[in-house]
């Protein structure tokens, strides 16, 4: 048979120009952060990544962290950030941040570099079953050309960059997977020329919207005259000025309820934002159930929110452009495929006026809750709840807040509206990836950066300052129970004997040896005076990240978080 | 419409049941140890296992670690452990080691928690799609029944059980994942009894093993005929006193060529071991090349054997019981679905005697290279590979030594046989859990266990440490160059400006603050003098794991391997 080596043998620069040119065409799309792992297999890519001049390129060793650093900064930047990373398992530590990129919709262009085809399982170095890897957790999975012998392959790479960097950012976006496979020589010799392409083959997806039809507005419209007690709940989504608006119109106008978790960062003044402390209660669900409720964004992190619309007789309209069906009240009765914006503009013109009984009903208890609650917060013993109250006053107006799942993002729901942008990985609601989205954050802003978060996720994720880029501008607050402590909070595994070995899983760490190791500023607060104490400083700016880790016992944290509601629910039934 | 709530309302009982049953199953079937992460939805599975008498249940909060853990004690334990987690991305931390059990065939029973189907995907709490989540990379994938309103459910779960445990087991070993929707309550109320039931059902997989046909053994008697210079590569496996018994045989009675990486863990006398120090020397492969390989086992280490032999024109036989081909070399003609020892067994009765000039030649380089190389290594200077050469001559006779990937694995199958049990995840070949593996071995066995590693896979995987259970036979060495040393070593990426910042990556820790932080016995060594003071009492008993670090420079390590292989050449030129 013919000597196929021989014939076909290939310099580098035939592998590398295909991906020399899907880089060029990546900056010519928009990206301008790609974030890497270390590798030979990609070394073509990290080549060009870091070559290009229009693509700033970190490397970050860990991929688990890489992958939710990417996320972090693809959030803030609402526009995709590339991710390279080597054949092998280094593609498995993306997933659980491809996962949470999925469900918050955040745009990512994840490229792995493959073995060719043939040495797939052939028990031949970093070889897993990459195609498709991904499974349902990534809007699409492209495989890369292994060759370009015949021209069509060429223009099939091109069309998988373009078609891959505009579907990341298409609504809903998302994370986008090409997998490419690499033969050796990855590297140029001497004298090859390493060249961006002057002008990468490109073609762009234009902007659209979807609108409801003038009909079916109609029938909505009719539909509406029999709302008396509309609720609006915005799902988790960026600060938006323009929705901002027009929910302040309606409550104003309309007398509509709108009960906003913090993750919607929502921060109109007459909007709902204490309801965690008040729907529990049986007594109270009759007068302040809504007869329709319209949501639209993402997900609501209050249970008991979502457990007082389960039980209520309401319809249900979810606002989603891509008419997807979410029916998180286990009542929906209409998706409105068009945007949140162009329907609450409509809703402000052809919504009747409301109920106004219904609307005092919940603002006398935002209203009383909300006044009460700085008293009780300084009445209660210190913990963690005491603590984040005080932290919260202290983080600078406009600043973006993380929090990490379990504890934190509850108290900080417990405590009211923000002013600051709130972050929360509520797609897969994961403690594993909390921080590193922090510091992916970090590099997308000079604004303090501050993260929240508990010791379980916080040792969890301490990858994410293994690497040599400044944070300056992150400051983390730890919650140190030595312990999972949300398991002794919530009522089941509470009465169990293994909670402490098994559900909490005490720990024993803190912070300061970890700080000390990657230079951060340290401090730590036992009591409310040394935290006023740790709290003048920490927003000073600093060369350095600085953490101020907040000591409390699991138990009274409970404690107090039972005398807090204790004093809201008397409170209560005096209205 | 009927409301099925109060119709169907489930007693805790039987939520939980089920999942007492299948750890029943999993008792009486000998699975022994589980590896719980914390959580809530896998509730009623934590109380099972942790509640079971026969079964040892350890909990770790880092859910990749925890998969590397439970993948470390079944690799010496050879049957599955198990290994339960919570819903939402936990599965996803666990898939790294996944891959690696599934390449490298190592039993794993996965279970994981999940939501029940109708809330995937409706923006509530913790989820993903985790059906069939790991793809290719486990050997089946099983949803456990959601409810048991019907009886047949009862025998589906217990039929899963059963089959998902044979298979983990069955030749080749894998892991074997059951996805497990939960609805609340998790937990038992206090009247509820928690019983495991007397006898849970069982089917047991009979062993069996495949044997060729004697026809077909009648057609490679006469094929052997032609045969002069056979060599057996024995790919990686575990020790194996039987297979090294026949290997010994066939090498003194009819001058086979065995060839065995340090991960095949052969240690006859007169097998070759140090063949990467020849086998790159164009001049000698014409003498030394075989006309028939066989081999068996998994894969194999050194680069410069697969190349060889992939320039060879030579027939290659591999014994796998499965009858799946795997053509490292390319140049597979034939697959022996039967047993190595059995196929052994019947060479050793069958095989001609070979060409006593291709074994002389083997052996005499082995010889030649294996009395010189202690003297060369005594002349270099300090760096990892003189290190590494003092190292191994004070690790105790019986134990075990996991190797890290990159040029922990690559520097010990320079120095040849070893009497230990050598342990490496070479299955995906990944830096991401050597550590947690090997911690994981420390829960098998109380003779010493050494992990060789780098500062990147150290530092990767310090998550492995991050629990409550005592690992004190652990020893740590780790070859700390302050980055992925390799990237110097191999030559493309050395010869590129991006060198230190995107291909060595650059990393400034190490790890005394993480000995502190853990409780460690921490020592250190910058040269011979050092080490050899630090590795007097490394091996002494004590009640804390140690950690020995050796510090080098990346270029000077390239230097001293130049050094080596310069002074070995010389040598071998003389021969």
């Amino acid at each position: 048979m013919p000597d196929y080596r021989k014939i076909f043998s290939t310099p580098a620069i035939l592998i590398i120009q295909p991906i020399i040119d899907l880089v060029a065409i990546c900056a010519k799309k928009g990206i301008e952060h790609a974030i890497l792992s270390p590798g030979s297999r990609c070394a073509p890519l990290t080549l060009a990544f870091v070559r290009h001049p229009d693509i700033h390129a970190r490397t970050i060793s860990d991929e688990r962290s890489a992958a939710f650093i990417a996320l972090g900064m693809a959030q803030q930047l609402e526009k995709p950030v590339a991710l390279v990373c080597t054949s092998g398992s280094a593609a498995l530590n993306y997933y659980p941040a491809v996962a949470e990129a999925f469900f918050q919709q955040i745009p990512l262009l994840i490229l792995t570099a493959d073995r060719p085809p043939e040495w797939i399982d052939q028990w031949d170095g970093q070889t897993i079953y990459q195609q498709e890897v991904y499974g349902k957790h990534v809007k699409k999975s492209f495989q890369f050309p292994d060759d370009f012998s015949n021209p069509d392959k060429v223009w099939h790479a091109a069309r998988i960059a373009n078609e891959a960097i505009n579907l990341a950012q298409q609504f809903p976006a998302g994370p986008v997977h090409i997998n490419i496979p690499l033969r050796e020589p990855f590297y140029p010799s001497s004298e090859e020329k390493f060249e961006f392409p002057d002008s990468p083959r490109e073609f762009t997806a234009v902007h659209s919207h979807t609108e409801l039809s003038p009909d079916s507005l109609e029938h909505i419209k009719n539909r509406l005259l029999n709302v008396k007690r509309l609720m609006i709940v915005p799902g988790q989504q960026k600060p938006d000025s323009q929705i901002q608006g027009l929910l302040d119109d309606l409550i104003k106008k309309q007398h509509v309820v709108v009960v906003a978790d913090t993750i919607s960062n929502i921060q109109g003044k007459n909007s709902i934002s204490l309801h965690d402390h008040w729907l529990g209660n049986e007594q109270l669900q009759a007068e302040l159930a809504p007869d329709l409720v319209i949501s639209f964004g993402k997900s609501v992190i209050s249970k008991s929110l979502k457990q007082f619309l389960r039980k209520q007789e309401i319809s249900h309209w979810h606002i989603q452009p891509d008419g997807q069906s979410k029916d998180t009240y286990q009542h929906l009765t209409r998706i409105l495929a068009c945007t949140p914006s162009g329907f609450l503009n409509w809703l402000s013109k052809n919504l009747p006026v409301q109920s106004f009984e219904f609307a005092r009903q919940w603002n006398r208890l935002e209203e009383k809750v909300g006044t009460a609650l700085p008293e009780v917060m300084d009445q209660v013993g210190f913990g963690e709840y005491a603590a984040l109250h005080l932290v919260l006053k202290k983080i600078p107006t406009l600043s973006k807040i993380h929090l990490a799942n379990s504890m934190a993002v509850r108290y900080v729901n417990f405590l009211g509206k923000r002013t600051q942008e709130i972050c929360c990985n509520r797609g897969t609601s994961g403690i594993d990836g909390s921080t590193s989205t922090a510091v992916g954050c970090t590099f997308t802003t000079k604004e303090p950066v501050s993260l929240i978060t508990g010791d379980m996720a916080f040792f969890y994720d301490r990858n994410a300052f293994w690497h040599n880029y400044p944070m300056n501008n992150l400051r983390v607050i730890i919650l140190n129970n030595h312990a999972g402590g949300i398991f002794r909070i919530i009522e089941g595994p509470a009465s169990q004997p293994e909670l402490e070995e098994f559900f909490e899983t005490k720990q024993s760490l803190n912070a300061k040896s970890l700080a000390a190791e990657f230079g951060f500023e340290y401090s730590k607060a036992e009591s409310k005076e040394e935290l006023r104490t740790a709290l003048e400083k920490f927003y000073s700016s600093s060369i350095h990240p600085k953490i101020l880790e907040i000591f409390s016992e699991s138990a009274s944290n409970l404690q107090i978080l039972k005398d807090v509601k204790k004093k809201i629910n008397k409170l209560i039934s005096e209205v």
